[in-house]
């Protein structure tokens, strides 16, 4: 029983200290969400496997995490396959609920289940937890949030301009400079007929992919491995190459795909998201990238990514078009585009540049020190004051000595400690201590609040 | 793959409406909690089977949720154990992992593991999902919140008066009429000795709890049954029917139970509490209730419980303290106090007497409407200017027919209807209407700004 105790490997918990800074960074999110009309949803933690298996691929399946059937699991399950030691029809045997491994598929199967209830287009945000029984490494858990939001049954760009403003305003609110980059799956799609070998649109768009870490060179001698011809590769390079601003690029995907309705229509649809995001005031720089090649077995149209300017990390923010939300569950063509903030990584880039405001550490902003019960009574009359003023503040609960009381201030990072001992309690007074100057002055309780609301 | 998705039984989805009202009570919570300087903590969905089991009894121990071992989980399990058909073991041998069942218990496991970065008194909230594998019915499900705020490493009773009145604070701002009732196990303890049968403490105090559905006579006769003297009984007979003010019981208890050094003890703790709550200004009812018999086996001092007194429905709060949080995972000793805000059944009140803020509805606070790719970009830049004051807007992203743009504009409760067309764009207004009463009226951007600010 005694034995220490410890929690499952990949999965954390969250002092004050950190939730208030993961606090931090999920307010100004739903915040953002919210000023952009989104609706937060919420769905289930556990959700059936039947839902779930086959919407990860293989890979994914082996990921999930699957709740044992509850009672007598065993009952009625296939001995032989037992004494065989199969695992995995086993599983399927005794489980019938797994955790949540993504809020995409849970929000495709509450599209579908409620569809009738739904105001479309339908803009929705979910922040919860998802589990992946990954490796865990650094920077990866099996238990972490994802924060997304999507617009689903509308095709227009107006969209993807919405989205695109979002994001700029939720990384200018947490001081993150960041490249929000753009591409269009159907830019890529014309790359590949351009080569002459549109089924080679995954292998073309990996190989490009590479060319900031491993050059020009090796791309194409990628290509050359990966099935391309010299000539092929000869007529794309000038697209992955492309170089100076989004319009001269533009430009010249323009010219270039002029054979390839796709790539065409894919050139136009760049066009007019970076026209209108740019019309909405972006601070953040927007940058046409052609490499960029996030879920293309999913997106069907624009796809964004956000690299944050300052620390070496990999994508912050993500997202794209979709053509086919719900097709899986036996409603098609609900088409919609969305966004996934990485909330962690984004974590991670505000510790590393310290943007944290001094404001938000979570702490109370008073602490009252403890003399004794006529004392703390006066100091409670106080303290409900300043609470109805919006003004945080805590008793010592103990008649502890004053170094203790005081430490703990100091520990928590609480800014002011308010002493009312014998003398203050007969003049009807308040000796306030500002913990980070040392500062001490005798005030009366409407000066009190004053001093702590500022 | 085509079948109508469903989520696992006694599961919810909520939609934004519902979130909207969920929101606004745990923001609540969280708002008086951050007042009273507590500090939010969160845990790990998945424990340890080993912090989980044997905790909540026999019968909780069947209510957890296991998590199959990822992998070839039937590798080295006892292949006669399997044939057997012997459920019970064979799910220790293949879930090491539990989801939560309560927030008490994943506490003390993180107080045991950061006790060296902690500061005592540790004044912690958490709220969180738990989930327990009950028979689902009405108000019982097997996903839902707790929401916990508890002081450990103080025994003063300062931390009851703070707790009531953070009870009652919560309660005031949701506009929930409540009873706050009070109660402490050394009174009942007390009332045990009175009656000869020390032992007997559980059998008695569930015996008076029923004295409002049974009556006093049915409760003697129970008394009996459960081995009690009729001398006993006729000792404890005031005890069981006090009444009048709060100081009039505890005045009666303190006679009655002079002889027990624990009832004493208990009186004393009651009148303490009671007095220091009530200089804190409660708008709620305080009430010593010697029937109060919650948790019985793990208070050791003040017991808590908060009653809605429009609505019938069980307890919305609870609370109570304790004497050894840790001590099962090797570090005795450390006594705390706690509540917990039944957040389902808070809901359920607030639906109940319709006790929502109008404007907690969570869609936007204006809609633009669509003509266009002209209009939507001009629309777009005052959306920009609202967001920047803090009004959230939305463009219907179509240019669809003026009927369905409206219509959604009804459907999610949206109070404004912006409308920018040819003229409105050539002269620089816009066109606003007040969608609860129809009126229609064509301002400036600042005009704009300055109405929806209201």
């Amino acid at each position: 029983m005694a034995q220490k105790p410890s929690i499952p490997k990949g999965t954390r918990d969250f002092s004050p200290a950190e939730m208030a800074r993961r606090n931090y960074i999920f307010s100004t999110i739903r915040e953002v969400f919210g000023l952009y009309g989104f609706q937060q949803i919420e769905t289930p933690s556990m959700e059936n496997l039947s839902t779930l298996m086959g919407k990860y691929g293989e890979e994914g399946d082996k990921l999930l995490f699957k709740v044992l059937n509850s009672g007598d699991f065993l009952k009625g399950v296939d001995k032989e396959m037992l004494a065989a030691g199969d695992s995995l029809h086993t599983a399927s045997a005794i489980c019938e609920k797994g955790l949540r491994y993504d809020l995409t598929v849970p929000f495709a199967r509450f599209v579908v289940m409620h569809r009738n209830e739904l105001q479309m287009p339908f803009k929705r945000y979910q922040i919860q937890p998802v589990w992946r029984a990954d490796r865990p490494q650094k920077g990866r858990y099996r238990e972490f949030y994802q924060c997304d939001a999507d617009v689903v049954g509308s095709d227009s760009l107006v969209n993807e301009a919405e989205l695109i403003s979002l994001i700029n305003e939720v990384m200018r609110r947490l001081g993150i400079r960041v490249v929000i980059k753009l591409n269009n799956r159907k830019v890529l799609a014309g790359i590949a007929e351009l080569a002459g070998a549109p089924d080679k649109i995954v292998d073309i768009t990996v190989a490009i992919d590479k060319i900031d870490k491993i050059g020009l060179d090796k791309v194409k001698e990628e290509l050359l491995e990966r099935g391309l011809t010299p000539e092929a590769i000869d007529k794309i390079t000038p697209v992955i190459t492309l170089s100076g601003s989004n319009d001269e690029r533009l430009a010249a995907l323009e010219a270039l795909l002029s054979d390839s309705e796709t790539g065409k229509k894919g050139v136009e649809e760049l066009h007019e998201v970076m026209d209108m995001a740019s019309r909405l005031g972006l601070t953040a720089t927007l940058e046409l990238d052609v490499s960029l090649a996030r879920g293309l077995n999913y997106y069907t149209g624009t796809i964004i990514e956000v690299k944050a300017c300052d620390v070496e990390i990999g994508s912050i923010t993500g997202g794209g078009r979709y053509d086919n939300l719900t097709g899986v569950f036996g409603m098609p063509g609900l088409s919609g585009v969305g966004i996934s903030f990485g909330a962690d990584r984004i974590y991670d880039v505000l510790n590393a540049l310290d943007l944290y405001p001094a404001e938000i550490s979570g702490a109370a902003r008073v602490m009252f020190t403890n003399f004794g019960t006529a004392e703390a009574l006066r100091s409670m009359e106080v303290m409900r004051r300043l609470r109805s003023a919006g003004i945080s503040a805590e008793i010592f609960p103990d008649a502890a000595k004053m170094k203790k009381q005081m430490g703990r201030a100091d520990a928590l990072g609480i800014p002011y400690v308010a002493i009312i001992g014998e003398t203050e309690l007969a003049e009807g007074k308040i000796t306030l201590k500002n913990m980070a100057t040392g500062e001490q002055l005798t005030i009366s309780e409407d000066e009190l609040v004053e001093t702590l609301k500022q």
